[in-house]
């Protein structure tokens, strides 16, 4: 099932997309953390079923975030070996952890702004996880996997400079304003099925940047899970972007970071589709 | 003006302290970033001053966090050269920044869990700043101090081999469950008066820990302000924990970690005190 919000920035109306690819009203307030952890995603399955939700004519229509209001936004770092090496780091031994600020978060094809002062803004394409239930010291794989609700693609954008330039830790250069553009879907666990056999690709201004697939992630999604929920508590609404393959402006030659003008496009197989401008703050 | 909450986990109530130390019902429903972004710090003290919020008897409830659902906790690492010392780091060039998770607030005396698998847990006295209006590249000083509601104690509960000694960064060890007490009030800007000149004290088991001054920051509550939003918008209701003066754990002969059954204690002059029991998780 394929869960989305559209309409303009704060306005936005949840809808889910049936499956011959009209979008109807779910008859839920919002996506969020209460929608999910109340057993909405369950409700909206029934509903649809039972073809007791209306047809809703929203063509043309921005598509917002698929998840309203995120707790917090955690990120996983250096995740796939490929990236790892074009970043000059080792294979991480246990994951990497990071936040960026929930407030980045923007639909799939809003405005990426380059910070002001920026010189190295750099773009991610990521597997997102969407957690569906509170979890706290999950004991094992099959745990982990049961409080996911679903999965997005997300652009963990990403300023080098003030990431690893600018003294401490890489939060700084990853919670600038817009730097989270996620969807266009939230598509549910059952619906993905295997997460560990997505191709994922970003193109900058038409030329393929990154082309990666989840099965080459270093740490897999039932294991980022369980172990972020020893560090912390997960909870309905959180998002969890896994890493990034190769293939990112600091790794290539030249380092052709974003510009104001330019143009990138993500794709998740199954997930859809992102497209972005990037514009100047 | 001090606004607290007061009341069970999930159910407190918003009240103000009067000046006589009643507690007065504010006639909002929630002290959250929607009450300060619409000017409800204003409204509570015109009423108070009109007398036409009524005395409530809440005695002997718990007191929980003074503000509901941040949107993020952001955090200033290494803002006194005394603790930046015992850390054995250099005093930073800029500011060092990372984040917690915002699910980790409890109440000024709520029980703080060691979390499972920790030996190094450890505490943090701090200033923290509760922001009122949103944003985004401040000009100056005096804009950043126009955008702060006010000011709590906090207690910046940090896992230091989660932090330092597993791989990657500092986040893994701040996020952990109850790892940040806020309050007991949130203080607002105009009766705490010059935020650089606050006394701090921290004691563990009845000894003192740590004992010092906001005066000593490297970056003051302004420059934080200032200087954070250029890298992210701060938004109503979000917390900045400005730093830990020296006196934690890690830098004291024995390093006396947390075990459960340990008691802390926190004062900032003017902001009141908290009290914590440690638990296990």
């Amino acid at each position: 099932m394929k869960l989305l919000r559209v309409g303009p920035v704060g306005q936005e109306r949840p809808v889910v997309m049936d499956g011959a690819g009209n979008l109807r009203d779910i008859g839920e307030p919002e996506i969020d953390g209460a929608f999910l952890a109340s057993g909405g995603v369950a409700r909206v399955r029934d509903a649809l079923e039972r073809d007791a939700l209306p047809v809703v004519d929203v063509e043309g229509q921005r598509i917002g975030a698929p998840i309203a209001r995120p707790g917090k936004i955690v990120c996983i770092g250096l995740n796939y070996s490929d990236h790892a090496a074009e970043s000059g780091q080792d294979v991480p031994a246990e994951p990497v952890v990071f936040m960026k600020a929930a407030n980045t978060m923007v639909g799939p094809d809003d405005e990426v702004l380059v910070p002001r002062g920026s010189v190295k803004t750099d773009w991610e394409v990521e597997l997102a996880i969407v957690i569906g239930k509170r979890a706290r010291y999950l004991e094992s794989r099959e745990e982990a996997l049961g409080v996911i609700a679903g999965y997005a693609i997300s652009n963990d954008v990403s300023e080098r400079e003030f990431q690893l330039e600018r003294g401490g830790q890489w939060d700084k250069g990853k919670s600038c304003e817009t730097f989270n553009p996620i969807g266009p879907w939230l598509v549910t666990a059952d619906e993905v099925g295997d997460p560990q056999n997505l191709p994922l690709r970003l193109w900058v201004n038409g030329e393929l940047r990154q082309d990666g697939d989840t099965k080459n992630m270093i740490f897999d999604v039932a294991e980022v899970v369980r172990y972020l929920s020893q560090f912390m508590v997960l909870e309905p609404g959180d998002v969890i972007n896994t890493g990034t393959p190769a293939g990112v402006a600091m790794g290539m030659p030249g380092q052709p970071y974003l510009r104001a003008g330019d143009m990138m496009e993500l794709e998740i197989e199954g997930l859809g589709r992102q497209r972005q401008t990037v514009g100047q703050a």
